[in-house]
């Protein structure tokens, strides 16, 4: 099966005064292609993420930097998603200079299943699971 | 009577490429000053912004930057409330860089009284009136 | 002339503890909308950001917010660019809801270009001055 | 030897719409307290962070997520320097919540010390490695 593919320009935000894109905003570059996977799957992001019953944080996550990126970059984040149980997920992602098809860096989240109030673990939504397979490689 | 005065160092994720705070970040650390003097009202911020029934959005910023700051910059961000409805108010900022006693930015904040659910105006609670009379100018 | 628009879609880090865009996030989203339009005109966003010679700085930003915007909204940023002389330039942005057709925020900021390392004032760069023509509304 | 221990509020720009703090964000706190262990060891931010010659990018981070982290809560983050050879080392991280006294947080980030414009690796400055065995565990 093919990853999910997210295209994204690095922004002048995301830079910090070493002239390149901040460490702790790669992370967030990669959520956002697991954002933008699941909306690609039919799921309503402003209900998933308000949803007073269910909330799937991170409990986990690692990037590696291999290089620099820059203001204006074409970024392509494969998104591969990796290891499903009935309460929890990991998803694997690869960041791609876009016009020297280099990898810039990899990433790794793992995402638990738990109700927001109690905060103790439930079982993943049938959307979810069904969001996991599309993009299961 | 006194503003309250919040201590800040600039940090690196407040930094962009140009080697500075990058812009939208002022108005950011003027509303960490904000909460920081909710709490120093005896406001519960936890409770306060999780309050399903009262929030307080601002409806209008601006922000002038007068000099640029630098990470690690020592800033002093002045806070000054003024003008207030039974469902409205505004704030006023001077960021300080400290060791220069120089002004680098000045901003301004108005805030209304709604039901997050609704969105209609509705009074300022007692506690908000309380920490508007102790920082008016 | 018609404006320059920029589509984006809310994301979960732009959002805070009240389940909307938190209020600074807007001026950084309108800031990508003018990088955006920079790159539609030619401009190589890496060389302009790190040039030793000119940075053309935000000095004065407002913006006025009219509705909530929440994770995962699509968005059509609307920039257009007012009043030039031969060393400041601003930008008015119109921010949509892209479904309801709504405007959902109102922002402006002012630039001056300016040596970095002196920081006094110095001329606009030709490719600036047809940037902002081409967006002129 | 003792920890390096930074104290940190949570702000409302760290959380997110599921109410909590968002995760990349406390890689930033993380970050803030190496910053500021730097300054407490006589190291100047400013220059340290513009040095034409040295950078010291993070090459690797991870971070476990024990608990979440609300708006207004008070943090402790403990800093502990780890393992180092003449151009690169690490450093572990463990957010407490102040009042509870529990970990929320542990992290980890690796760095290397590398000539900004070559991108190849150089010796530590001897400021670095007087800091790093000021806060070595």
């Amino acid at each position: 099966m093919m990853p999910f593919i997210y295209k994204r320009t690095v922004r002048f935000r995301d830079t910090d005064a070493a002239g390149v894109v901040y460490f702790a905003n790669v992370l967030a570059m990669c959520h956002e292609a697991c954002e933008e996977s699941l909306a690609a799957s039919g799921i309503n992001l402003k209900a998933f993420f308000s949803n007073p019953e269910v909330v799937i944080p991170v409990v986990h996550a690692s990037v590696d930097f291999l290089r620099p990126m820059f203001c204006g970059d074409h970024l392509l984040i494969h998104l591969m998603t990796k290891q499903c149980s009935y309460n929890e997920f990991e998803i694997a992602y690869e960041v791609l200079a876009a016009e020297a098809n280099k990898i810039v860096a990899k990433a790794f989240t793992r995402h638990v299943c738990i109700n927001p109030t109690s905060r103790t673990r439930k079982e993943l939504p049938a959307e979810i699971l069904q969001w996991f397979q599309q993009w299961e490689v």
